[in-house]
């Protein structure tokens, strides 16, 4: 949407003062708007500026996590428990840098932990469309908010990790520019905050992180008291495919059999495989490129096993 | 593909002898090919003609399932076990007609099985391009074989029904026409059925059911003695978007929290209410559509909680 179509009514700065890393209804709000307002935010990386190029094993190791630095709370007037808050993602833009990281094993974090002892960070360098990864494989971007969220009703603090049913945590990679989200509310004024930018993440987000990155996100927030839901809904017009299918065709391996968590590590151990076998990555850079380009699909989940597919584009790879 | 771009070494038709409802590595072959040659295999429906129009509750509780109505075996000449059996998918074409059914609760399948306590299905009058459903909704088809595989090593019978690390009731409809299936090998010769036609499917068939249609299917079949996997892996094209997307937008509901299949209940759950009150279908209508058309997406999966969604393209419902 070109910003001609709406005016931005405030621009909420990533300082200290608008930064939180826990939810909590008592928190005071950094801004107050009315019903229908655009406000553009800035929204500092998940880790709020810890990972850097030149860390070591053991300075990730000893670096810890206390929850995603979200800017606000925004006090929505007259936006009341049990009615619904409607965040319309008007832009989101990306900057020239991020990171993917995993975290130690022992953590047990990211849905192939003891395949990795230790922990591990890539950074990346952002154009205005790809971000640049080994062997000249170029990612596509398509940043979103991974944490967009309002204030839960039970008395705080509580952390930003676990998604919740008033949001927060959700990273749905079709959360971007042009989509809408309705989230139910539970405290008076919404009290909504965002954060956790993504310049790209696979449906799954596998290793435990997209392409962390800064990000300003732009949105129309109105409260919606004709409307009543139970958990997050949204709408979307994608992106759908695989990111860089480019027209091609994506590779895919299958999970069979066990619960769908168990099929899904399956099928990720499988790719991962295939990309160590076949295109000479080491098994943390196809981990991390499974983490920001690969999507997990449930296939079927009602026959007495289940099926789970990875899928891949072909076309992230140059010709050879 | 057109059709001159292959030649067909053989028809097989779905006569009785060709068709069976068990895998057995003792079943002898109905067919005996070559490597890479191309087939054209007809499949009855998954439950070999037994549904059809004006089915009482009482009829469709009394109607058994023995097992998918597959086509085959084919042996694959010097197709060893520890190869892998490469599937291109060259054609898949259905006729004008299907069904859509779920079972009495009390048999437990289905997503939702507890919501639904008696079994229905809906007949399927299908055009070229569309399944014509209740109020005027064209549901596009893109057809595909549910079940692909090669017999397991172990001595049979087994069911068809899970899925298995050598392929079988996959259910992933993105092996349609373009598509490629490998499968790892365990007989001699590999035996290789298909069957299970769905002229349209959502992703995760929530249901149990796609659109349940004969189907005629055409494969390349070829020996891969230079590769070794473990499960099934596939390169497709997709379609990747929500059925009937067409340049418009999805809407999605969330499931937050549980595990994986928790959290996929939730989601169609909530798409089902929204389609009964916004769209005035009743509940089961609503069931079928989604096992038909909405694609459940494994959000995220890595932190304390999960986030699966339902998605479903607005454009399926004719403008009013």
């Amino acid at each position: 949407m070109s910003e001609s179509e709406y005016d931005v009514a405030f621009d909420l700065s990533d300082s200290d003062a608008h930064v939180h890393k826990r939810w909590d209804r008592d928190r005071d709000p950094v801004l107050e708007v009315s019903s229908r307002d655009v406000v553009r935010v800035d929204c500092r990386d998940a880790d709020d500026g810890q990972l850097h190029e030149g860390m070591t094993v053991e300075d990730l190791r000893e670096h810890s996590i206390v929850g995603h630095a979200l800017t606000g709370p925004i006090a929505v007037e007259g936006c009341e428990p049990g009615d619904v808050l409607q965040v319309d993602v008007l832009d989101v833009e990306h900057g020239d840098w991020g990171y993917t990281h995993f975290r130690p094993a022992e953590e047990g974090v990211g849905l192939l932990p003891e395949e990795f002892d230790d922990p591990w960070a890539y950074i990346w360098d952002l154009g205005e469309d790809n971000g640049h990864f080994v062997d000249g494989i170029e990612v596509p971007l398509d940043p979103f908010p991974g944490v967009l969220g309002v204030a839960p009703d039970a008395a705080g603090p509580h952390s930003t990790s676990p998604p919740r049913r008033v949001g927060g945590n959700m990273d749905v990679k079709h959360l971007t520019e042009g989509a809408t989200l309705f989230l139910p509310v539970e405290v008076e004024n919404a009290l909504f905050s965002v954060g956790d930018g993504h310049a790209a993440q696979g449906d799954g987000e596998v290793c435990i992180a997209g392409i962390e990155a800064p990000i300003n996100v732009t949105v129309r927030l109105t409260a919606r008291r004709d409307l009543s839901i139970d958990r997050p809904q949204f709408r979307t017009d994608g992106p759908f495919e695989p990111a860089g299918l480019d027209g091609g065709a994506a590779i895919a391996t299958s999970g069979v059999g066990g619960d769908l968590y168990e099929a899904a590590r399956s099928a990720v151990r499988q790719l991962i495989d295939r990309l160590e076998r076949e295109r000479g990555l080491d098994r943390r850079e196809a981990y991390v490129l499974c983490s920001v380009a690969a999507d997990l699909k449930i296939n079927e989940l009602v026959n007495p096993n289940t099926v789970v597919s990875a899928y891949l584009a072909e076309r992230l790879f140059p010709e050879e």
